[in-house]
């Protein structure tokens, strides 16, 4: 008799983004003139840059003809790709990362998932709260909790607060942890970490012999110019932490999928002997065995990011983005909001107004602005009261969006 | 201190096709001069079908538009892919499968692999051997095997023998086993099921609760009308039975990378409590929660599969490869060689001559005839003594390959 994983069973209903749906889809549904503007998901808007098109439709004539045509690639991506990653995000900023530490996916959320794979199930496990819901429901999943509270803590992980009252910073925990993720510009606060927080992180990490699972994902949002964009910037990083990058925030990919994951070659864990293995090993033989690397053709859109052109278009998209937040940032100000994040990040973090839940938040925005959201609950018990407003949208609808809630909820 | 996953320990050295291209690589360096011919790791040559090609330039163009742009799809992939996969794949065949049973994904072996993350640990697991590696492997991973003998038979696994001396045809367990792979027609043999035979497969799994993974990668290879192309065309199938379906082979999407899965809504497995659960609905959230779909440019690719030009080019292609098939299997009958497969499956199985072992045939065959074929053993211990040539080169390759062969085996 065949029998399922009943951990799944332990998932809070619905992953956050399929029920921010539904409701949006009932909603519309029963007011189908309402025009909705959404600044749920953190979904991109603008056109693909035009190097990245002009790229995919060149590697598309490639698989046209015999002799450029391209079977299966290496299961870790082209080394191409691999190696203008490593030159341009790591060894541009002195983070001595090779293009075979390099590992190319199709998207952050199935790399930070598979993640676990290759680590055992006596890890103790560390998330911020509020918190990317991957991280803990893939936890779930693998048999590393228990149950849920009412609340929606699991049992069994270590929650580390993040909120205005200590100043979105993730406290060093007094206790041992071994896996911890870590998301900087942070999803959902918008909230940054420091050359000097981060530094605490990895002495703590090397001190425990702990791994950090670092989100990258956002790195290309930072403005400020002192704050650093991977965590190889720090001194002992590349012996105790794993980072996630993707493309899909940074050159509008969400659609075309490309992301890559860096595992260098002297991170360890214990193997249950108490000898030290490689990591980067074991990763590699999941991805030979469970993957069969990301399209030609997006790998190709991928490598023209870093063309001269491809850059300057990323830049323009990334201010365009930014110029949102900020407006954001400025109308709900204005209106007597409490703000958070959106100078380093995509993302603006509100205080709700009047006390209200977030996900009464939610359904008031929804129905009253026909403005769509995320509630701060939804990334983590420490969320409630807050709510994430996307900056990826147009600027007509980001402005008509303000409006509208400034109006209502004017404080 | 951060632990590995021990079970990865297990592994026997290097994923087949991996250390194919090493020992590949390697006499390729010390040989420089000769001209190898790889009819080894299945790979396709011939170039993608212009209907796909011509999607893709459509779909990239789409991405440059804000009105037409795509960010997130479904996680599941676009309703209008799945609704010509039903309708072509299944429904026109007498199938009742509908289109949100079908899970688009980037490759059928990221899915036979992921499937085992929404089964229980305590499953009984039976393959055929030889067998795709991939389905041994990752149980290895997943801890559900003990370790290997040096046969290379994990402890834990049942194995079902698929071999000359009983017709290459997978024999009903006389035990009780619970989820059980089966390939047809089959890689690495190329033997094909009947109706018949997948039949009592089917009554064997409602009668013990067990599920069969079907992977029916190769089903447009067949042309005996007589074989069936997918387990739904069994009656009761849709009660025990998930299927793998791959344009990798069909279409020449190798480097393209698009798959599908079809979870049939109907089937259960046993929860701890005794209850019987909707697998579609933990397949639909693990998918949901560790995968974010696949690229919007690809999935049109896919979908012009089912257009009438792509129809036809892909009857052209798969039409090209089975002449290539009817070369070698010609070839080498002649030859004096003992030759299995090759009539619904670009597979031919090949007993080696002299003997020899399946690696020393693979040596042999390198460095005489400088052809690269796979290793019969390197799918299981039943496989020693056989050989895997594929039909995927070109018309030129193959028939030079073949000359090579017979001139040095010729029995």
């Amino acid at each position: 008799m065949a029998t399922l994983n009943d951990n799944y069973l332990k998932l809070k209903a619905g992953y956050l983004f399929p029920e921010i749906a539904r409701r949006v889809n009932a909603f519309a549904e029963a007011n189908p003139d309402a025009k909705i503007i959404r600044l749920g998901i953190g979904d991109v808007t603008e056109p693909l840059p035009a190097a990245c098109r002009d790229a995919m439709v060149q590697a598309v004539e490639d698989m046209g003809n015999r002799d450029t045509f391209k079977g299966y690639g290496p299961e870790q991506g082209y080394a191409w790709l691999r190696e203008k990653i490593a030159a341009n995000d790591f060894q541009a900023r002195g983070c001595e990362i090779s293009a075979d530490e390099i590992f190319i996916s199709d998207g952050s959320k199935c790399d930070t998932g598979n993640i676990l794979d290759i680590f055992g199930d006596d890890n103790i496990i560390a998330v911020t709260d509020p918190v990317y819901p991957v991280y803990v429901d893939t936890n779930v999943m693998a048999g590393h909790t228990g149950d849920a509270n009412e609340k929606g803590e699991y049992g069994g992980l270590v929650y580390i607060p993040i909120t205005a009252e200590n100043n979105f910073t993730a406290a060093i925990p007094t206790q041992k942890v071994d896996l911890i993720y870590l998301c900087f510009p942070n999803n959902p606060t918008g909230a940054t970490a420091t050359q000097e927080h981060l530094t605490a992180w990895v002495e703590y990490a090397k001190a425990n012999g702990s791994i950090i699972l670092y989100d990258a994902a956002y790195e290309a949002f930072i403005s400020d110019p002192s704050l650093p964009h991977s965590i190889y910037e720090i001194p002992g990083a590349k012996d105790c932490a794993i980072e996630f990058r993707s493309f899909s925030k940074t050159a509008g990919f969400t659609g075309t999928r490309c992301a890559f994951t860096v595992v260098p070659k002297t991170l360890t864990a214990k193997a249950k002997d108490g000898s030290d293995v490689e990591l980067w090993k074991l990763w590699n033989r999941r991805q030979a065995t469970k993957f069969n690397g990301v399209s030609y053709i997006i790998q190709r859109a991928a490598e023209a990011v870093y063309s001269e052109a491809g850059k300057a278009q990323v830049k323009a998209l990334i201010q365009f983005y930014m110029e949102n937040a900020q407006i954001i940032r400025e109308q709900l100000t204005a209106a007597g909001l409490s703000v958070y994040g959106g100078e380093n990040a995509p993302y603006v973090w509100v205080k709700t107004p009047q006390g209200l839940s977030s996900w009464d938040f939610f359904d008031k925005l929804l129905q009253t602005c026909n403005v769509v959201g995320t509630p701060g609950s939804g990334f983590g018990a420490a969320g409630e009261g807050y709510f994430r407003i996307s900056a990826f949208n147009s600027r007509e609808n980001v402005e008509e969006a303000m409006q509208r809630i400034t109006a209502k909820f004017k404080v």
